[in-house]
This record gives structure tokens, sequence and C-alpha cells, in this order.
């Protein structure tokens, strides 16, 4: 004897069914609006001008209380994920995924084969909508209108406006009495302001009915959505509504029954299906589709009462698109998220602004053309109060840096430069570079290498008692010079080799220097101001700084935490200023303990450190004019270094997961750095760069989240306020800095190194890099689910990150040591490691590891990547969780 | 026209069944081994008497490589969960729940339908089971035998044993040649040791074979198990093979498939029905019984290729039982947790410990009755390497104790006792009470409640000129009366009103007392001994502790962390110990740093501190002898202090959840309290009672659990070390100290109060008060998803919350007002104060927020759970989740 699957014996049981279809077939699939089954995020998918189906928010509604006491209450509801009704506890559940059980499926799909399908049912009204639903040949006249009673009754929808949980109003029989009290509450419930404009109401009403002989199935799709009445507890226009009724049964038949057709309904694909259904056939594949593609979790295995928190990316559903319907589609949107996915993207072309033209300054005059017609925008898309926020936190950050730079290239220089260049030097260059650059959210400032060669410089012109700032003038003309050949034959293109692992070894080596940085200089601060006051710490300040574990950047980031209470306004509004929130605690807790700890000291009076000579630099001074050629070869070693530091910093802030719209400049941006060294020359001010952490830190303080969202689910990160204006006012507030001196001396300095050391631990813990010397110390059995450990021996992971300490090592080294004048150098053979690299690590490895170099990438997809398929068969396995680790935390990182 | 659901076409397209059932039938349902589907926590199992099925080692080998290179590899292996073999990375990925795609065991369904089922075959070799499983109408005997060539074809195992991964001998086509290296390496496998003995095996292959036209699907249950060569990577014997071959198809069918028949093999009720199956059909309702129990996961919500990691805790396959099946299982071992099940397990009896019997002094005999034939075992099985880590353990605390009452008590009693009475106090009274008490667990000691009432007394016979020792006396001689008189009316079965919210009340105020004294010693210390040396820290000891979050106490667990690799040994023998490791560490370091601190200071001479009196107090001494009947006054008060002390200390320790199977005693406890009472006023030493923090300290540390658990599988909690050897020999070690002071010497103080602080701290964190106390400051958004929290509204929990609090403080300020003397009455009143929340609460909100008192618990199963459950009718959803949320934390907790 065959036995039969759960719920087939509805099949072989079921008459024809009922399928009343009523209405026109909306079947047209040409393109036009309605045509994607994707999340509901309608935010975005609006940025992308693809126009999709309205969000649904599905309601469940039960019959309880028979047989004396019969009402209808909301039990659960769904949007992206479910949340069930505590009823005990009065509160909705948090948000989860819904989890069935595979008969209620099966046993929905019997009962809707029996049933009653109306697709484009033109029902007005509530009342009309019962009319319809319950002409249904098996009941009786009587009992139709004893149903028909029970339907319109009102059901009791919970509310949470008031202080104490209660139920909406009860006694109110009939939808005609009373209309105004429950359709007000239904206009004040929060969860409106959370669905975007547009969105569709589904209910579901089931329930065990003591008087039908039979069950009960209707599946309605009007034609055109109204406003049920009080039918759902938000006041949206109804387009599906579900009749699930039948005599008692054994256990939670109907309850399941009913969650399985709100789960379906909120479906992405099941919902496509439906809106565009044009009989029951069509409802039943779009079931069985639904049923193919269920992850099944075994029972001995899964406590299926679990509640499963939703996950922090939800599946992309590009790919399970009809294929005809996937052309059509606009790009999909999956959680973009790591340096993973950018050679996936598209391996093959490097992206337009890295692509050789052939031409002399061809690449210079392109970045112009491409990023000339965002100019007006540039300024107009800084109308954002995050905005203010973002330049109050970067200005703390860049004065910091100019008084830090300054009193360091005081000492270096013997008083020739000081705190009054670097100021002065800040606030034209970075001004100007905002106003000109390709990248606009890049922060110029004074970089720790540069300042390295600056110092071997002064000893050298010191030692053949040369007039210094001549000599540098020449150098940096020289400099200038070579910039723009390199601008000339867009020796940008080049940065295409840099990968993560030069970028990661960059950005480690600047992060650490920041962090000893602020450290070191809070050591020396203990040691000169020692306070000794009993109970009070004076660099308390700094615990205002949370660690750089888990999600670091959530004093800086935007996202609102709280919408679900009245002061989730107020908690927007500060989690946008809690860096700056953070600083004035710090100061004001300094002011109230009356701390004797340095301020912030700016120069009172607007002139040249070095007495005596003007802002201009004569051109020979006191040197022989034969200097001026000889200032060729340093300046050769230094546009090494300004090429390296500007393209490394300029390809980390780029890259694909910022996802910024107005593309790069990188041609552009050299040809910037090159007219400002020519004028910081001639003006005796400090050399200028691209500032690695600065600037991310700027762009994280710009991250734009979307902020409609359904319950669960995670704001989407939407990309990068890209402006010019923050940039461009924050060196205007350093060059008024100047004259503020005043107000600035309340800020005490051990505050703004906090700034710092934040800004340093938060790049250098984000980085893969950091991770992976994690990995190092801990036993295999403890380590996180990591892709990369998927798919590289972990001896061999080790080996990467061996070699990419050694490098760091070496770096370190060199520029603390007189070696530094090769520092640059060694930046540039962190490229030829890499290159050296493909000898050790085979081309999978390194696409694990980091990712590919031009050539390498050609050399991939011929048998790379197949000879490893042809054996593990299943490779795809991981295929979409590619997308997935982590969506929008781009944070103050470089991946 | 209808749809099919998904796989519904095998079905109709499938021909009458190839179903060789040989063998006889093992069908008798009695009670007999071999019963019960549950996990295979075997270990577990035994000691409760139930027999089991063999645990069931799955592996998957697929053919890959087709058509130049086939050769079989393992890619999967399974015991509860699922590890996959991550090729490139040459590693088995971490374990994780099993996901199935519903279309993979539909076809599975499908091909074992049409397919050959084996039951009982009697094959002794792989060559036997190959030449059946081959003997199949649909293959030529040309194809027959390149299948037997294919089939006996030796499998490549990944092997872990090296220092790098590579695969078992390649070349070696037939079982017979060399047959000796793959089995040395099966054996030794250390995957062996995790799994218990008589462990079976299940061998899954599946691949895509060109020369086939038709799919084969085999499944075989072996009569008699037997090793299959080197089939599988660990010498096991098989008892189940399953064949899924056939030609190449679409995606990845038949690693899909062989996956599902994988999981069906680990499920345990799968597992159950198909060793007991009689015929196809019976493996076909077994799979279909599996596919009715599945949780499904909607595909839009989900993605499957997400791993998700082992639940800290299964299901219990209790319910999945076949009825007939239920009754004849020994009892269910779900994850026992919480306070919660404790009144669900059996809320109307209560424990056998706390039945009147009705006689005088009815209890304490029977407790003497019950405890009695536990006595040998009490010491035998103390004999175990943890129990010597408890010793050093609990000794240190206790001497830190002994000290620190014995300094505070001379403080009190102007020295009529002191440091050495402490410690003689504690050695004796201690011991005695190991030897004869109930709960041998218990560690006594001098509390602090009955400190403040010494102090009292003290001042109360100073005020009146009285002989302090003598009239000490009386009162202990009344005390011990009063209590004899509580013994002999079995006053004890009363702590069935001491609910979750005395105890925790109690819990809370002595944890408190705890962190409070440690903290205040050390600021004292702190300023005693300022430690100026730049960059050290005197204190950093401290530091040695982890923090009360998370799993607190991992480092006094036993659990077995790494197992991976040769070093786990070590690993775990370290963290038996960790606790008095970081003693050391910090003796050493104070050591290392020659820091000044304070140390541990035993006298050394072996005298009461009072000079002049011996060790005998005199009855009278200088008093009139009136004052000895007058002493029965503050003896009344003490009285009740010592119950109340006595009994919710011994109901914590004695809770369902730390499964204790030599039963409490809590008569006999209160017995032996009351004569050491009367000796310890005799002979003038400190007065004792159970310590609530020390003594869960002391059990913590004598936890129980399983070692040789599946990969994925938490370690089970089994129990405590219920022995009496622990306790005496600290008791003895503590009396041996009084001549230990040149060793002593060397443990700084800061170290011993560190235990204290950490005490305090672990046992404040565990219990469900302080998390209710955090939920008063999280918004209702961010709350953890607590049971209660589902049942109860938000406001109630904050009410009685508040309502705690404001006890606890009014406990904390009665303690250190004069008003002391009253603080027995107002531990008595808690009780009091729970009975009248009843009136605040309904019966339901007491279950969850707290337990029932005896009288409530009659009252609810009549109308109280039936009236909520008729309005939610689902609330059997989080039945389940009763057992789920803290498996075995105990900790050092109270629930």
């Amino acid at each position: 004897m065959e036995m039969k699957l759960p719920g087939q014996e509805g099949f072989e049981a079921s008459s024809t069914p009922t399928n009343v279809s009523a209405g026109e077939l909306d079947s047209d699939l040409g393109p036009g609006p309605g045509h994607s089954p994707d999340g509901p995020s309608a935010t975005e998918s609006k940025e992308l001008g693809v126009p999709k189906d309205p969000l649904l928010f599905i309601q469940l509604n039960e019959l309880l209380g028979w047989p004396q006491a019969l009402e209808w209450r909301e039990t659960g509801r769904w949007v992206l994920f479910e949340e069930k009704l505590e009823m005990a506890a009065g509160r909705w559940s948090a948000p989860h995924v819904p989890t069935l059980a595979l008969p209620s499926l099966q046993k929905l799909r019997s009962l809707l084969a029996e049933g009653l399908v109306l697709l484009d049912c033109p029902a007005q009204s509530l009342l009309e909508l019962v009319e319809q639903v319950t002409r249904v040949e098996s009941l009786s006249p009587e009992l139709r209108g004893q149903l028909q009673a029970l339907l319109l009754q009102r059901p009791q929808h919970y509310k949470t406006t008031g202080t104490r949980p209660c139920w909406g109003s009860t006694h109110s029989r009939k939808a005609s009495d009373d209309e105004e009290a429950p359709l007000r509450e239904q206009r004040q419930n929060p969860l409106r302001q959370k669905l975007p404009p547009g969105a569709e109401a589904g209910t579901v009403l089931s329930g065990e009915l003591g008087f039908l002989a039979q069950p009960l199935g209707a599946f309605v799709r009007l034609r055109d959505p109204v406003v049920l009445g009080s039918l759902t507890e938000v006041s949206l226009p109804s387009r599906f509504f579900c009749l699930l009724l039948g005599p008692p049964m054994l256990g939670k038949g109907y309850h399941e029954m009913a969650r399985a057709a709100a789960v379906l309904l909120s479906d992405p694909q099941f919902q496509w299906s439906v809106r565009r259904a044009s009989n029951l056939h069509d409802v039943l594949a779009a079931l069985d589709a639904f049923l193919e593609e269920v992850t099944v979790l075994p029972p001995g295995r899964w406590d299926p009462t679990a509640r499963i928190p939703p996950p922090k990316c939800l599946p992309s559903q590009h790919k399970r698109l009809p294929s005809q319907q996937r052309e059509i589609k606009g790009p999909a949107v999956p959680c973009l998220t790591s340096a993973e996915d950018r050679h996936r993207h598209d391996p093959h072309t490097p992206s337009p602004e890295l692509q050789r033209t052939g031409r002399l300054f061809g690449g210079l005059f392109q970045d112009v053309r491409r990023k000339a017609p965002w100019y007006p925008s540039d300024f107009l898309d800084a109308l954002h109060l995050q905005c203010f926020s973002a330049v109050l936190y970067i200005y703390l950050a860049t004065v910091t840096n100019a008084i830090t730079f300054g009193g360091l290239l005081g000492d270096a220089t013997d008083g020739a430069q000081g705190v009054m260049e670097s100021f002065l030097g800040t606030a034209v260059a970075g001004a100007a570079f905002c106003l000109m650059a390709g990248q606009p959210l890049t922060i110029l400032s004074s970089t720790g290498p540069v300042l390295v060669f600056e110092r071997l410089l002064f000893s050298f012109s010191r030692d053949y008692s040369l007039d210094y700032l001549p000599f540098r003038l020449w150098v940096g003309i020289w400099v200038a010079t070579f910039c723009l050949v390199l601008v000339a034959t867009e020796a940008s293109v080049l940065v295409r080799y840099f990968t993560r692992f030069t970028e990661e070894g960059f950005c480690a080596l600047i992060s650490l220097i920041f962090i000893y940085d602020a450290v070191g200089k809070m050591l020396n601060l203990a040691h000169t101001y020692p306070i000794q006051k009993a109970g009070s710490s004076a660099y308390g300040c700094l615990c205002q700084y949370p660690g750089p574990g888990g999600n670091e950047s959530q004093w800086t980031r935007t996202r609102p935490k709280d919408r679900d209470d009245i002061l989730s306004m107020v908690r927007r509004g500060l989690s946008d200023f809690s860096s700056v929130l953070a600083i004035l605690l710090g100061c004001g807790l300094d002011a109230f303990l009356g701390l004797a700890t340095p301020k912030l000291m700016v120069p009172r009076e607007f002139k040249p450190t070095l007495p005596g000579r003007g802002w201009l630099v004569s051109p020979f001074g006191a040197n022989r004019w034969w200097w001026s050629v000889a200032a060729a070869l340093p300046a050769l070693l230094l546009s090494i270094l300004i090429f390296m530091d500007q393209q490394i910093t300029a390809v980390i802030l780029n890259r694909v997961e910022y996802r910024l719209k107005k593309g790069a400049g990188f041609h552009l941006d050299l040809f910037c750095v090159a007219m400002l060294m020519l004028l910081t020359s001639v003006l005796g001010l400090p050399w200028y760069v691209s500032a690695t952490v600065i600037s991310l830190a700027h762009m994280d303080s710009l991250r734009r989240e979307s902020r409609a969202c359904a319950p669960g689910e995670l704001p989407n990160f939407l990309g990068i306020r890209e402006q010019r204006l923050t940039g461009l006012v924050v060196f205007i507030l350093t060059g008024v800095s100047i004259f503020l001196a005043p107000v600035l001396k309340f800020i005490p300095m051990p505050v703004l190194y906090g700034i710092f050391l934040y800004m340093g631990v938060a790049a250098l813990s984000s980085i893969q890099f950091t991770k992976r010397v994690k990995l190092l110390l801990m036993p295999a059995k403890h380590q996180p689910d990591l892709l990369l450990l998927r798919h590289v021996p972990l001896t061999r992971v080790h080996l990467f990150t061996a070699i990419q300490l050694a490098c760091l090592g070496l770096l370190w080294i060199i520029k603390s040591t007189p070696a530094a004048i090769i520092f640059p150098l060694m930046l540039l053979g962190l490229v030829g490691v890499r290159k050296a690299l493909e000898r050790v690590f085979s081309p999978q490895e390194l696409l694990w590891l980091d990712e590919l170099m031009p050539e390498e990438e050609r050399s991939i997809p011929e048998k790379g990547l197949e000879s490893e398929h042809s054996f593990s068969g299943n490779d795809s396995e991981d295929s979409e969780l590619m997308y997935r680790p982590k969506a929008p935390e781009i944070n103050i990182s470089v991946n």
C-alpha cells in the first residue's frame, strides 16, 4: 500500500473548484509599473527608478470565544516578519521569521482548491465583500445571514496608544454604528508611519464556527483596493481578503492555516504571482512554487516554537524571479557589502574612471566632464541636519590635527613653520580641494609620512646651510611638475594594482599612527599634568567613546533606534549628534571638575611663525641657483609618496560598497594636490594630501539610511550624502578658528585626542586584516564562520596574514628610523610584494584573501574556479552569502 | 486542471516497489531495550536506566570527478548536526542545523518508493552488501560489474591527523589491497572518542553516473551491523546504507537528495521508526511522519544557504513519540532549567521531604531514613580530580570568610571573641555539619545577619554589665531549644511558602552584602596601603576574574572547551583549576612585584582570644540566674533569624534544576544547626548557619557535565557531585590552617576579596530579579524575548520588580540601622508581602513572575489558566520553550 504525502488527501477529495474569476485579467507582462516582486524597501527602489508592487500589510483576525462570546481579535500581523500578539502580556512580540508546519500549508492548499477564489472582485465595501464571499452553495440562507452578521462584526484591535494596553471598543455589533472612534484609532496607529505611501492591506480571517458543517475557504483579490471599515488596525486600502472558517477541529488547525495564508501573502514572490493570477490554478501554482523554495528544518534538530530573529540581510529576490521578469527588472539590490563583491560585480572591466584614454591629460578632462554636471547638486544635497553634525565632528578632528601637526612641524623645522602655517594651510588647501576636487568628501590634511619627509628635508638643508623655505619651494615646484606628468600620462589608472592587501597595509599603518600618537600624547600629558585630586580622573572623558568591538560606529551612525515611542524623535536627533555630545560632555566635565588639563590653544595673531618673513617665500633666498635643480631629486621621492598616499586613500574612499553615485576623480584629485603643492610651497605652508582616517570618519558621518522600515527590518544603507559643502564649511571654520581663540580655549586636548584614538581604533578594527590577525590566536573550533575560511585552508590564511604583518612591521620600523627617506619606495614595494604573492598563493586563494590584480582576473575563469568546482560541485551553496556578511556596515572603515 | 504538489509525480509514476524484506521483524513493542527515539546523550539515558537505540553516525560519500577521474569523497557527516566538508579550505565546517529543500525530500521519497529497500539484510561485508544492492533488474550484467567495482572503490576521507589537511590514500582501487593504512586511520580518528560506545554508522552514497539509464535508489538496514572496510571515516559497525545514483541531472539533485537521506537518518524519530520498519511502507510512513513535523521557513524571509548554529537546547523528543511508546519510556529529560519548570513538573504534590508526617520529629526520622543509604556513596562519589579543585577554591573562600568574620566579631565584641574562635568554630561546626547534615553540600559560615545580632547582644550585655559569654551561652541554649521545637513540629514544611520572591530577595541581599564588603575592604586597603609605584597597580589581581556578564562561571566550569586538538587535555585540566590558578596568579604577581599588600594572617597560638578564659564557657559567670531565663526573649528573635536564614538557603540549594539525586533534609539540617548552636555557645565560638553564596559556589564547582558529545552538542548538565568529602576536607583544612600561618602569609588579602566580589556578583547577576531590574531601564523594543514578557503585561512586571526592590531597600536599611534587631521579623515579613501580592496580581501573573504558594496552586487549574487559554487559543506555542532558555546554566546562581 502506498502512503500519501501529508495533505495529499485534499487533492483527491476535491471537487471542481468554485472559481469565480471576476474582473479582467491583469496579465500585461511588459515593462510597466508593478512588476518586481522584490521586498518592500520602496524608498530604495524608487531611487533606482524601478516601479514596484505596493507593500502589503497583512493582518490575522481570529474568531475567539466560541460558543458564548464570539468576537474577532487581531492576533498576528506581517509586513516582512511576523509579529504575534502576546495576549496575556498585552504586547506585540518582537518581529521574527515566521515558521510554519508543512501540514498547515498543505491543508490550506486543499481548502483553497475546494473553496472560493475571487480574483478582481469589484466589491467597494466590507458589506459588498461579505455578500460576495458568503454566496456559497453549501450555506443555507439562514446560516448565510448569521455568517454575514458575524463577518461584519467589528474586530478588536490591540491598541498601544494609551499608557496601558487595551482593546478597541467591544460592543458595537455592526460596522455602521459609532464608526468614528475605531477609524480615528486606525489613522493614529503608529505603524502607519512606518509603512511607505501606497501600502495595501491583506486580511486573513480564521476561526472555528460550530454551526458550519464543513470548512469554508475563500480567497479574494479586490479589483480596487478599498478601506474596509475597521477591518485592519491601520487604515490602509485592502487588496487581499482570505477567509478560513470551519467546524471545530483538532489542535490549532485554523490558526496555523491562517498563519500559513498570511506568510504566503507576505512572501514577495507569491504576492507577485497572486497579484497577476487570473484563476485558481495560478494561485495554486504560486503556492506550489512557494513550497518548492521553502527551507525545511528537521523536527529533531530544531524546536518549531523557537522564534528566529530577523536576519541581518534578506535573501535577494532577484534569482527567484521568472526569467522573462528578470530582464525587465531593474538592478537587483541585495545587500552589497564587503570588498568581496567588488570583483564579483564586474571583474573584467575597470570602472570608467580608471580606463586609460590614451590622450595627454585625457583622464583629467574626462574627470572634469564627469563631475561638472553634479556641481550644483554638490551644494543642494548638503541641506540636511546630519551635515551640520558632520561639520562639527570633522571640524574638531581637523582642528586637532592642525594643532598637533603644527606643533610637530614647529619642532621639526626649528620654527620655520608652525601652528599658524598649519591652520592657514589646512584652511586654504582644504577649502580649495573641496571646491575643485573629483572626490569632495576627501578631507585634506598633513599626514605622518609627509611630516617625516619634511623633517628629513629640513635637517638636510641645515646640514648644507641652505635657506630652508626657498629650497622647499623648489622641491614643491618639482613635485607639482612630476605630479602633472603623472596626471598627463594618466598614471592614476595604475591604482588598479592597489588591492586590498595594499589598502589594508596602508590603512593599518595610518590607524596605528593615530592610536600611537593619541596614546603617546595622553601619556605625555599625564606626565606633564599629574592630577592627584582624590577620586577624580582627569582623563575620564575618554570613557565617553565606545569600545572598538561590535558596532563601533553606533555613536556616529544616524540609524533611528526607537520609533515606537514619542521619545524616538528625540533619540534620533541625539544620535545624529552623539559624537558632538560626547565632546561637549567631555568639555563640560572638565569645566565642572575644574581640571588643569591643557586646552586647545590657537595663535592669536595672524602672521607667519618665522619672525620677519612675509607670506610669500622668495624663490632663491640665500641659496645658489643650482639648488633649485638639485631639489628635483628629493622631489622625486616625495612625488612617489604623495602619489601613493593620495591614491591609496582615494581608492579606499571610492570603494563600491559606499555606493557613491557621483563617481570618483582620480586624475582630477591628483591635479588638485599638485596645484595645492605649488601654492603651499610658495606660501611656506605645510604640504597636504588626502587623509585616510579623517575622510572615512567624514563619510561615515554622512551615511544615509532608510528611515521608514517594516518591523524587524534593519535600516538600509542608501549611500553617502555626497556634496562639497560640509568639507568646505569645515575648512572655512578652521580658517575662522584663528580668530576664535577665546572660545576654543575651553576644549581640553585630552578630549580631542580621544577623537583621534576613536578614529584610529574604529578604522583599524573594521578591516579584514584585523579579523585575520585575531584568527591567528584562535583555536579552529572557536573561529567564526567566515566565508574565506570556507574556501582557503587555515594555514594559507595564516601565511597571508603573517606576510601582511611582516610588511606592516617593516613599514613601521622604516618610518621610525633614519631610513625613513626610502619610505615612499617601500609603500610602492607593498604592491610588489602583493605581485610576488601570486607565486605563493593560487588565484582562488587570492580571490578570497585579497582581490585580483588586473592580469590575474583574466586568468581565473578559464581554469581556476572551474577546477575547484568540479570537485566540490556545490560551490554555489554560499553564492547568496556573498552579499550577506556585513550589509551597510561601512562604519569608519575601509571595507 | 488540478496542479500537483511538488514531488507528487513520483507517486503516480511509481511501479510496485521492489521491496525485499529480508530478515525477521523487530516489532516487539513491549518494554525492553531500544525503544526511545531520544537524542544521543547515552550517558544521560544510562543514568536514568532507560536503554536506548545506539547513536548513529552518518556519513555522506559523493561520487565526484565524472567522467574522467571518478572517486568517492566524504563530503558531509551528521551526528546531531551537520558538518560539511569545505573542500577548498580543507576543513570541516562548524556544526550547524541542517536545512533542506522540500523538493529534495520529495524526490528522495519517490526514489525510495521505486527503488530497492532491504530490511535486515544479512550481508557480512561490503562485498556481500554491494552484491545485494546491485541485484536490480534494470541493470545489465556488464553495468552491474562496473557498478560493483565502483562501489568497492575506497572512498577518500578527509584526515585531520597530520599537521596539514590531506586526503586518504588515493589509488587503491579494490577494498582488498593495502587494507591496513586506511583502517589504522579509521581507528585513530579523533571523532571516535566523542561517540559513545555502541555507536553505529550509516552511510549515504550518492552521485551522478553517466552510464546509468535511470536513477538507482537503495536503502539497506543490515541485520547485524558490521564494519564495512574503510567505507566510513570512523571504524564503526554500519547499520544503514543508502545508495542514490543516477544519470546526470540538473542542479545539485543527488547531492541534495543524499543530504535529505542523511538528515532523515539523523532524526531520532525517523531512526527509531526505520530501525523497526518491516517493509517499504513503514519506511515511507516514517518519512511522511518526518514531513508532518518539519519546520518550514518561507523563502523570502530566510536565506536557505545561511547556516544556523546549533540551538542551546534540543527540543524534547518526548512528545514526538507514538503514544504507546510514551508510556514505556523513562522520564523525559529535556533541558530542565529555570524555576519555571518546578511547578510545572508537579505543581500539586510537594516533594517528599516537605510532606508533613504528623508525628513528633517525624520529618527528622524520615530525613535520616532517606539519607542513610546514601552515606557510603557520599564518600566514594568524591573520588574525582574536580573535587580537589573544588576543595582548594572553597577552602580559600572559607578561610577568607573566617578571617574577615573573626575580625568583625572581634571589633563587635571588644575581643570577647576573635579570629581564633572564628577559625576553630568554622572548622568544628563546618566539619560536623558535613558529616551529619541532610544536605552535605552546604557550607556553614557565620553570616552578616547573625553578626549584626551578636553585636546587638554584646552592647546589650555591656549596657547591663552582664558577663557576655555566659549570657550568650543561655541565648544559644534557648535558640537550640526553640529550633528543636521547630524540628519536632516539622515546621520546615513551611518552606513551601518561600517562593522565588523570598529567595531572590534574600539572595540579592546576601550578594549585595558580599559585594559591599569586598569593595569596602578594597577601598579601605587602598586607603591604608597607598601604593605609588609608577605604572604598577596593586590590586590588578582583581582583573583576573571575569566580568559578571555572559557565562560568568566559565572559569569555574568544567566544561571541556576544545577537544579537537592535543592541547584539549591540557585545556580541560586547566579549566578545572581556573579559579585556583587565578588566585595563584594573583599571589605570584603580588610576590613578583613585591607589593606591600596586607597578607592573610592567621593567629599562631591555639588559645581563646579573650585572655584568661578556657575553651568552655561557665554557665552563669557573674550573671544572676534569672538572666538565663530572660535570654529566651532575644533567643526567640534569633531563632526566627536562624530558621529563615538556614531554610531559605536550603531551599535555594535543593532546587529541582540542580538535579540532586540524594534528596534534601530540611529537618535534619535544622536539627544539626540547633546542635551546633549548643556546641558553639558552650565553647564561646561564633554561631553558624548555611551560607548561601559560598554553598552555591561549592555546588557550582562540583557540576558534572557530559564529556562525550557529538559535534555541535553542548555538554549536558548531569548533576552535582553530591558527597560529604569536599566540605569535610575544606573544614579540616580550615582547622589545620591555624598551624599553617607560614604558608598562608603569602596570600594577599586583595586576592581573597576578589573571590568574595566574584561570588557576590555572580550570584546577583544570575537571578531573574536582576534581569527584571534591567527591564526597568530598557525601552520595550530592545527587551529580550523573555517568556514572562510574553505572558505578563510589562507594567505588571515593573510593578512586581519595584515591590521587590522596595523590600530589598527596606531590608538593607534595617540591617544598617539600630532597628537591626527586628531584621529576622522583616525576613519573615517577606513571606507576608508575597502573600499580600496575591491581592495585587492574578495567579497567572504570579505563576510567571514568581511561583505559586501551596493554596494558589490549587486555585489555578480550575479557572485561571483556562480563561486565558480560551482567548489566546494558542498558548501551547511556547510549551516547548519552557524547557529551553538556559539549559545547564546554574552557575553559581539560584536559578
